[in-house]
């Protein structure tokens, strides 16, 4: 269970108000499960907070995060039929994101990445969520599509309130470093190690 | 990122539907954060399939879990009225489980965590949820207020496809070896180490 008291008052400046309501980067990372679904936890916070929320989904599959998709599309449709919680908006990259459609059936994932990024920097600048989702963004990063020093630089100088979460294996150690909040997904124990394959409601 | 292949298949006499579809005992522990959050992902999913979610919160507070409580109240709510998803139950203690209104201001937790635990027996014969969400349920194991040996018991033998998962610090070493997917939430770094105390909207 979470400790209310902090072990030490830095002298930064700050008041308890102003340091308890500093905007957070959280990293969710390692070998283990919950690093999404944490996040999505986490969103269902936000969404009782009303904070708009941001999902920037940097994977490529049918069926991955549906069940988590749907139901935060659910919970938006709650916001706009009666105005609690929250907006949510999701992007998903790969068959496109969704604000822009590609033709053609070649596919440039380290393109498409980074077109999320730059949006990303843009909803930033413009501060159009209390909440971002960056979900699997470890990997474009990992792969060299994205630049982790730049990453860092936009989040460090994003302005007003806005929370950012980043999933994934292997966060570079520079996120690591500049994140407030990190917690290291361990496996100690999954079905696929016995041979049980993915299942629906568990894995999507 | 899953991998979709086991790593071997077993001698069990299963076939690999069977084995996929065999419903899980889960357990998110260890000092970092996201163990709840990871559990509320996954019911998300669970939600999505149309599978009964029963969260019992063997916490007692206030404001925990409200962003969690309210969101998923409302995904109750849009089941109820268009058919989508599922039903969710929330059951908290300390404030009286919601079966039971009990008066009087004496408080016994231990007494509170049996009749929870007694619940959810019920429930697991009655094969009334598909999902399980026992919150913070480790801690009267811990306290040695409900028996390890019992309830893996009662998880062994529960009958049809009733997935638990179960969340807290210090699982039981049984629970964790009996158990089908462990993972430790490791803290690499909390704002509370900074000084900065908690924030709604992050911790609850």
């Amino acid at each position: 269970m979470p400790q209310g008291k902090p072990s030490y008052v830095p002298a930064d400046g700050l008041t308890t108000r102003q340091r308890r309501n500093r905007p957070l980067v959280v990293v969710h990372t390692g070998p283990g499960k919950g690093k999404s679904t944490a996040a999505f936890g986490l969103a269902l916070r936000a969404w009782n907070q009303g904070w708009p929320i941001g999902v920037f989904q940097f994977v490529k599959s049918a069926k991955w995060r549906i069940g988590e998709e749907t139901a935060m599309r659910a919970l938006d449709r709650v916001h706009r039929e009666s105005g609690a919680g929250a907006p949510v908006a999701w992007h998903k990259m790969g068959e496109g994101w969704s604000w822009i459609q590609r033709s053609g059936t070649e596919q440039d994932h380290a393109a498409d990445a980074r077109e999320g990024w730059a949006q990303i920097k843009r909803d930033l600048a413009a501060e159009t969520y209390g909440l971002y989702v960056l979900d699997e963004f470890t990997y474009p990063m990992k792969w060299g599509w994205i630049d982790v020093a730049e990453v860092i630089e936009a989040l460090r100088t994003r302005p007003g309130r806005q929370h950012v979460i980043i999933t994934g294996r292997d966060a570079a150690p520079a996120l690591v470093d500049f994140a407030d909040l990190v917690t290291e997904m361990g496996k100690v124990k999954h079905p696929m190690d016995q041979g049980q394959k993915g299942q629906r409601g568990i894995e999507w």
